[in-house]
């Protein structure tokens, strides 16, 4: 079975050097300048480790069979060795989000935010993957954290898409996000 | 806070009497005559248990505002002096069910089950508690546990409602099942 469960490390080393962390809602996270991943539920000690985010990849909640095939079709491999940037944004929504029904949280993404066709039109070629937090424990700082990879010829495209998706009415459940940029060395 | 995570520990101690163990679907679990409940992160340690189960109380995926309304008015508190009787019933759905996307999940549950219309039609006022297993870790055991509290007089009423779910389609994705039954003296 693939592993679900990672954990991002913010330390002094790992493969990824952090280029940026910036706040864009809520608390920012303790400076670091090096990120490891770690997969499984193995966690490396680190002493050195300022933060360790988790999250567990799991079933999809608001695509349909459609726009899954055309994902599906269009995402790219992670660790493709021309995709020497990424990008790790943990967010957090408020309480009034997960007050929301199921269907109320679909129609806000779907039919008012229209987040998938969003990522689809700014860049259908992403390499990326969502890990959910939430239910992990009783007290994650974080409800999703994305990670990202991409050449850093794409890197206007991926802020444009930044851009949209902070600007839909989705994001304005948006109590706490994070985004950390990184490179790494060519292999 | 309240708790969300529940941890449900099955051995030689506990408030609750186990009456009854029987696996529905797939594999039983290992034998145990007490239960004992425990919230939060803190797992007491028992060298005597045979089994330990978690599940975290989570945003809700399946039901509309109405139903939700109906659902809020009528359900009873955990914890009655007349509820001596309790069932906790851990399932694990198939691959096949974690699959489809959310608006089928849906379509199975609401359309094709009518799910909660069951519920709210044979026991309006069931008290009740639903956990979430399956983004906890990696491998738990179960995807939900399900914790009912009911006078003994209930007992009837609450197979029936139990027998009824059992017949619809969304079971057929139920690949593991244990009904486990218990009884605790009048406080």
């Amino acid at each position: 079975m693939p592993a679900r469960l990672f954990s991002f490390i913010g330390g002094e080393t790992g493969r990824w050097r952090i280029t940026e962390m910036e706040a864009i809602v809520g608390e920012p996270l303790p400076a670091a300048i090096r990120l490891e991943i770690a997969s499984g539920s193995e966690i490396p000690s680190d002493p050195h480790a300022s933060w360790v985010l988790r999250g567990i990849t799991s079933n999809e909640r608001y695509v349909d069979r459609e726009e899954r095939r055309q994902i599906v079709a269009k995402l790219l491999d992670l660790g493709r060795p021309d995709a020497t940037c990424a990008a790790l944004i943990p967010i957090r929504k408020n309480e009034a989000w997960w007050a929301l029904t199921q269907e109320e949280r679909l129609s806000i993404f779907k039919e008012q935010s229209r987040h998938t066709k969003i990522g689809l039109e700014h860049f259908p070629t992403l390499a990326r993957r969502l890990h959910h937090c939430r239910d992990l424990s009783e007290n994650e700082p974080f409800d999703f954290i994305t990670w990202f990879e991409y050449a850093p010829s794409d890197e206007v495209r991926f802020n444009n898409l930044l851009a949209a998706l902070r600007a839909i009415p989705e994001w304005q459940y948006v109590e706490r996000e994070v985004d950390i940029r990184l490179e790494r060395d060519q292999v």
